[in-house]
């Protein structure tokens, strides 16, 4: 762990969680703390400075909020990666309207987090689990720890095909099926397929996506959008050759991608030979109102659709189990480039995973966290109910994270800033964009946390926001 | 799986198992027949034209001999990756060398089969990883469903730091290791910390590593062996600026690594700023006579050597978990391009794992199966004996595999041939070759067939060989 030691200067016009926090940023800026090192925790600081908790808690929530800081549930907090940080606006800490009294103020309680990269693990089927893993780490299972199948064991790539069809409209054969140990991974796979390209990504989006794809050597082109996905105009107006989409349920902004430009984007797709479409289908599991949308790939006309699943969203982050169909022109390139790979995911993993799909677990285990889900998304649409003059609510009826954006403009530093002062952290969309951006908008997951934190968390938001507004 | 029609040539000059190996390798080689593909088995496909299993049998042998084909235990035939074979020398069917009176007899019982890739699952300890696996999937353990570190679990990281320490001589902390699901997977990764690269690799070697790194875009430069390991005039003359070594136990040669070889190895990566070696330790644990051979990296004194170990070897392949230890530099540079890389293997299994190593399970089940395949090698040579006259051995004392040269200077595919058509299989060394050669050498892998087996093997292959050399 990091030793910080922050000399502080003695002139007191600059709070205390300013220059632990201008003195952390520069430490990152330039590469004295490098991506992944882990910082001492608020509490430990604090008692290093000589400071109270508040103060540092301040200091790194603002460090969080602009990205330099990650935090980990549970975990801690860990330095960012720098590089695509510098490319951000310089935000000088003159311009941080952060409210210094309230720095001193001790706080005892944990942070209400409304992180949107959370899941309730309150529900994981721990026994079915269990009584699967049992099952399988049998003496006569023997062939289980052998090496299996490249592209995985043909009882699970049918197992998904068979979800895929009965909840995504995609008919597929376990042929073309991938199981891998992440979504990262089967990036890595594809990009040995199909060489490296001008990826147009919908902007903002999945920032790991846009890491991964950009640290394996591929342009990002990043593409706006409206309210219907992706600008197809402006992806035929790039010299993109591929495009990163999440038709059913965007990532952050919550955006379904409308039939009409769904067929665009697959003509677009259709009209070049070697143009790709990589849909990546990450939590479409999870719609609440009206009717489920299917997978674009289940329309793909023309075979240029790659769709990627993942089980960490539905099942939980640490079954690393995700898995891509491809075409059938790429998939025959795959067997060629990438056939000798070996599977990723352990046969006994695979084995029980298959079981909770092919036995009715999966579909069990998804209604009952759809419901839940639900039930965490209808408690905080209501709680924000009073906010709805002040703030757009967007990115309603699926998914686990909901978007505010500010109707008289405050910006998100403010509004992140106000809301981690009063104890919850809200995120900044501006983050999640593929270029430097201005927003409006925090966004607020809520996954991880119970309706009374909900509840109790928008509340605190509601005072923290409307005070500050009052000074 | 693919309709196999075979035209059988009305002419009978050719007897049917040559005609069905044409075919086949005519099908691979121009691509009709893709990597990957399963072919029908021997007996589907002796069903389907009317012939005696042998025969097909006798056709597959000579195609795996020739790497067109992949036998996977209890899986079948699979079409092997055409690209590296399209480089190797044509052998005309008029070459080969088989007895096509053997053809038509049947043989009710399976092929002995001493593949250099089995190992003894047999031994696995069944209930201790089921119980570790229970107390790892209790409620109460819900983080291990959560999102773990990207570089692995600490506790995962310490404990393969304790034991590189107690048995590798190697000194190292957990922040320099990365755990991932397989040795393919952290190529990779390194891949895109240090770049393209010119890459030594000693010939012959393990293919499926010349594979991945090709595939990832390296250049490959073979550099030739002596006794003492990769030859570092050789490897000083080429203009490699990396080099993939197997110090401690050379696959498939079995060579180890002199002391003053290492050195000059050691010397060569210091002389030139970002020169790296990688260390494959696949299978140290398995040495049964003579000192234990450190690890190369333990000698490291410029930080140029990246350590890669698995489990996969000692534990079993199913268990997706290798790892490597980066030298400070690319360390650094790892947080800097891979810090954000989510880790491959599950949480639940690097607490298995973990508390295997650290309970001492790990050691219990190295010393048994050290034991077991002791045995194995020790029958193995025993049986070996009477065909030293005709053999020069090598490769013993370590690992999980003997080379038998012929001192007659036959051919291997003559070799392989004949004890397939015996009912044994063993393997050429050509296909290690990184560019064609001709070999008059054959593997005998022994860990996946009991002390009984071996000796009948040997057994059978003494007549075959030998009965074959009077014709």
């Amino acid at each position: 762990m990091i030793d910080l030691m922050i000399p502080f200067t003695d002139n007191k016009s600059a709070p205390y969680y300013e220059q632990i926090y201008c003195f952390i940023k520069r430490e990152i800026q330039e590469g004295r703390i490098s991506a992944g090192e882990k910082l001492p925790s608020t509490r430990q600081l604090a008692e290093k400075l000589s400071v109270s908790r508040s103060t540092t808690q301040l200091a790194y929530d603002q460090l969080v909020a602009e990205g330099y800081l990650e935090a980990r549930p549970c975990r801690g907090y860990y330095a960012a990666e720098v590089e695509s940080l510098l490319a951000m606006p310089e935000r000088s800490s003159e311009k941080m309207e952060l409210r210094s009294e309230a720095a001193g103020e001790e706080r005892g309680e944990e942070m209400l987090d409304f992180s949107p990269r959370g899941i309730d693990l309150g529900h994981f089927p721990f026994s079915v689990w269990r009584k699967l893993s049992r099952e399988t780490l049998q003496e006569g299972n023997r062939e289980f720890f052998a090496s299996g199948l490249p592209r995985g064991e043909q009882k699970l790539r049918r197992a998904i095909c068979d979800y895929l069809q009965a909840s995504r409209g995609i008919h597929c054969r376990p042929e073309q099926v991938v199981v891998g140990a992440g979504s990262e991974y089967l990036l890595m796979l594809l990009w040995q397929i199909t060489g490296k390209r001008r990826i147009a990504m919908e902007n903002p989006t999945y920032r790991q996506a846009s890491r991964v794809l950009r640290g394996l050597g591929h342009d990002i082109v990043p593409v706006a959008m409206d309210r219907s996905g992706m600008r197809a105009d402006l992806l035929a107006q790039s010299d993109a050759d591929m495009a990163y989409i999440m038709p059913s349920h965007q990532f952050p902004t919550g955006a379904v991608m409308s039939v009409s430009r769904r067929r665009e984007i697959l003509n677009w797709s259709a009209e070049v030979p070697g143009r790709y479409l990589i849909e990546d289908d990450y939590d479409s599991e999870f719609r609440y109102r009206g009717r489920p949308i299917p997978a674009l790939c289940g329309s793909d006309y023309a075979g240029r659709v790659i769709y990627i699943g993942t089980f960490s969203k539905a099942v939980a982050p640490a079954i690393r189990v995700s898995f891509m169909v491809l075409p059938e022109e790429l998939n025959r390139r795959y067997d060629e480039v990438c056939g000798f790979y070996a599977s990723t995911v352990s046969r006994v993993d695979q084995e029980i995973l298959a079981r909770f799909l092919e036995e009715g677990h999966f579909e069990r285990h998804l209604n009952r966290m759809r419901g839940i889900y639900r039930n965490k998304h209808d408690a905080l649409l209501e709680a924000l109910e009073p906010l709805r003059k002040e703030f757009r609510i967007s990115g309603e009826m699926a998914g686990l994270h909901l978007l505010l954006e500010s109707r008289r403009g405050e910006r998100e530093e403010t509004l992140t800033a106000r809301a981690a002062e009063a104890g919850v952290r809200v995120y900044g969309l501006s983050a999640y964009f593929l270029e430097p951006a201005e927003s409006h908008t925090v966004i607020l997951g809520y996954a991880n946390l119970e309706e009374e934190e909900i509840r109790r968390g928008v509340q605190i938001l509601q005072e923290a926001w409307s005070t500050k507004e009052s000074i």
